[in-house]
């Protein structure tokens, strides 16, 4: 009874906020939900909690739900409890899974998930529902006593994905490089997914979404594509 | 009387490996130096401690150096405790600082540094020359029990260090903004340390070199360029 939408990143290019994915949000939320918790420790370029929650709610109110954020009330554990629905939105990866872990909200998160709650995360939000935040992009800013996440899905998720720019001349890594070398010391699979890519989860269905794919890697075997509309099994 | 020379990276766009810093590198050991140590621990793109110390080892042999790998001795303390010139080499800095702290070197090579075998870094290797390693690029593909480095250079490097590209349409993050979001949560100043540029430590004396220059972050003041030459102070 799962359900997770997992979003590579909330703005696409040449669009505003959540714009890409504003149908794929409507039609995994339905109309039932009326109110969404929004989960906003992971604070992009370091905005406030209180400036992230005013840009999510203004959206989520165009999309017709109200939001209300875990650090405006008093007990959080109980508002995540009693949530309809819940969101992590994106930034720092090691921000966000710190003011988890601080809070005391990974058990609660989980179990309300876990027992049919809808979670969508975007870029951050989506890594930290993943095993570990091993396949994250950020810098570690943040010390952590551990790098376990939600563990709501059971694959590595890589948001931001980007291919080799064959015309490059920076001697950096490439994203394929970094997610290569993390399948040398660890045996999870990794999706690498493209900015405007997303995957839905119902039930034990998991299936690409968006329009721009996504490059699977697994341990010992070639990276291969696979296209929005494929489901995902035994990576 | 501490001796540093911190590379930023170890290939440039068009050239062999260390073939941009190699004079420094000679300037820096001086003719007296015989053999270097090498430390091989970050393992870039996964490679063996054998082959990567191989190619380290071709290489400082045409420097005019022997080159001997911390692994290839029973007792790598004794190594570092008796060794002319110490190097560590790129690739994942958590992988790299994990093999520090298994291997109990952290503090023999401080001691050592500190009492002034000159230390060569390129790319992880610079990095966990700094304070901490929060301004690496790298992915955290190892848990560590501590983001604290060998902490021999009072700033914080980010190495291979990338100007955002305003034709780009990618949306993750710019190094910039990484950086930025790490002065919102730690006060140590960072060096946005370009590729093909270096930093030369004698005494306390701090000096930019290479040909690329630097962009310095400082908490609450707007990012400034520093150029080949300059001395850096103050931070």
């Amino acid at each position: 009874m799962k359900r997770l939408l997992l979003i590579s990143n909330s703005t696409l290019f040449g669009s505003g906020y959540l714009d890409h994915c504003e149908d794929e949000i409507i039609d995994f939320l339905g109309k039932k939900i009326k109110t969404v918790v929004f989960i906003p420790y992971a604070r992009p370029s370091g905005i406030s909690h209180d400036e992230y929650t005013k840009k999510a709610r203004e959206r989520f109110l165009k999309l017709g739900y109200k939001l209300i954020s875990v650090h405006e009330v008093e007990n959080s554990k109980k508002l995540i409890e009693e949530s309809e629905a819940i969101f992590i939105g994106g930034g720092n990866t090691f921000v966000l899974l710190d003011g988890l872990y601080a809070n005391g909200l990974i058990e609660p998160i989980r179990k309300k998930v876990n027992s049919g709650t809808p979670y969508i995360g975007t870029s951050a939000g989506s890594n930290v529902a993943c095993p570990t935040i091993m396949t994250t992009n950020d810098m570690p800013i943040k010390e952590l006593k551990s790098f376990k996440a939600l563990n709501l899905f059971p694959y590595q998720i890589n948001p931001h994905y980007l291919d080799p720019d064959p015309s490059s001349t920076h001697q950096g890594e490439t994203r394929e490089t970094r997610i290569k070398e993390y399948l040398c010391f660890n045996n999870t699979s990794v999706i690498g997914l493209r900015e405007g890519a997303m995957i839905r989860v119902e039930d034990d269905q998991i299936t690409l979404k968006g329009s721009t794919g996504a490059k699977i890697f697994k341990k010992n075997i070639e990276p291969f594509e696979i296209s929005s509309g494929d489901k995902i099994t035994d990576l």
